[in-house]
């Protein structure tokens, strides 16, 4: 077998789906081919959001178990067409991308249905939760895990719970007041995980499909990667809520359940890695390192791009 | 204070530069601001390199303190223009970008000065390197810290300290066989540290600079990111040692000494941050999310591009 790292190109597409196994422990290629289709579940159409780039589509799930009011409000700026014809304001190297109304800097323009300011939902209680706990340390949190394919993390000492700023998380920035982000500004974090930003501003969501669209967007000249020029600006053709759009045209995915035997064996085959490349095994892993397999429903093609 | 993720655009350049300090400590502006000259450093021509693309100047310092033997043989491959006239092979989202010669999957082509194989340089011995240690919980490594401007870890245990995966760390591809990656095919962390990674393969660098026009290369659609038609590949111009380009056309550039009073107090300012946006203090750091502070020097323009 070669590497992740070198390859004959000829036989990269091999190499995922056929890894040989250790006798040790099982490939996630292993672990993924022995799930069951219990073990995958699909988008709530309400609760999922399209944004569509020229490049194609984003599939942002939303996250009303954490920020059940800016999920709301996304929903309702999103259906009030708030963000159509909008733009990328800002890509900032190995931090995030964001996009806004850049000729509403000082925020006056009305939002119909939605509202200005919104209580501030950067953590909740653990309680209700169904947390699947991973088994590492983490520099920032007590103990992270998932809750319903999101990553998180929570505080037995103050029984709170919060998601995490890992990679293609999406949060409502906002101003310094903790009430001023109603997720007219969006951003997706695009680099290594700004952990610092957790329990500080509203996660509502995370990419779950065509994250590379945004992760290319051209690094902005200005200081926190802000683009300078209009043209430099890539266009938001519309935003529209899942449930919206006509069945046929959806992004059809399937999403491992984060709360099966399956993932729970995935995370191991991540903790030590079976794969013939690897000589010595972390055996440990990190939250935002965790896959959180998605794919195409068979036979269906992709609606949009 | 309008905010790191929500602002004025035209407040955007004011923010960066004069952030006011709660009483506390300081933030990172103000400690950058009362850094000396002495805390900065400049690299050293034979231990850097520039990798030129359509769209820039890429700058990676190597890193013998690590891998003395990777960084002769890539030093050598780069002055028998190995590189010069190659592609970029590979773009994986939230990994890592690679280049390499596409035609040469079989690994035949010839060398020159530099070794087709080499002994594996993925951890050394502690001892002799100053290791200046961060105080906080690591998922993967007994400590972590920095060496020479390096993201690195260390185990007393075993006496070992090896480079750490963060991100636009710059290492030595291989197959399975771990003399089999000689600086050939040369891969770059552009997505979340990979740490699972450590103490697998040599990393021999960093990108200090440029790192933005490598981590917007589009993803390839072929598994693990490779580009799978000849067109998609970016290409390379050519790959040289700064030191065999001539004074008036390198990079000048400065560096963040690690191993001074300013560069600790710069993990403090990130470990508290003192910007008023931040209501929650993650009182901790990951040694991925250390800025790494590198300014032109002033007065001087960029070579190349």
């Amino acid at each position: 077998m070669k590497t992740i790292l070198r390859t004959g190109l000829a036989l990269a597409a091999a190499l995922v789906i056929a890894a040989p196994a250790a006798a040790a422990g099982k490939t996630m290629a292993e672990v993924l081919e022995a799930s069951k289709p219990t073990d995958w579940r699909t988008l709530d159409p309400e609760n999922t959001v399209y944004l569509e780039l020229g490049s194609g589509r984003v599939v942002i799930e939303l996250a009303p178990q954490f920020a059940p009011k800016h999920v709301e409000n996304v929903r309702a700026l999103v259906r009030g067409k708030y963000f159509d014809g909008l733009t990328i304001v800002r890509s900032q190297d190995n931090f995030v991308v964001q996009w806004a109304d850049p000729a509403d800097a000082d925020h006056k323009k009305p939002l119909g249905a939605a509202k200005k300011t919104l209580e501030p939902e950067f953590e909740r209680r653990a309680a209700g939760l169904k947390f699947i706990a991973l088994p590492d340390p983490d520099t920032y949190a007590p103990q992270t895990g998932f809750v319903d394919g999101f990553p998180a993390a929570r505080d037995k000492a103050d029984g709170a719970a919060w998601p995490v700023h890992c990679y293609a998380m999406v949060g409502a920035g906002r101003d310094n007041g903790v009430e001023t982000g109603p997720g007219t500004e969006i951003y997706v974090v695009s680099g290594h995980a700004p952990r610092q930003l957790d329990r500080n501003v509203a996660l509502f969501g995370r990419v779950v499909y065509g994250m590379e669209w945004l992760a290319v967007m051209p690094r902005g000249p200005a200081p926190m990667g802000f683009y300078t020029k209009a043209e430099d600006r890539v266009p938001i053709r519309e935003i529209r809520v899942a449930a919206d759009v006509p069945a046929d045209q959806r992004t059809r995915l399937e999403l491992l359940r984060t709360d099966t035997q399956t993932f729970t064996d995935l995370i191991e085959a991540r903790r030590n890695r079976q794969d013939e490349w690897y000589k010595h095994q972390a055996g440990r892993i990190d939250v935002c390192n965790v896959p959180l397999p998605v794919r195409l429903v068979p036979g269906e093609k992709t609606g949009g791009n």
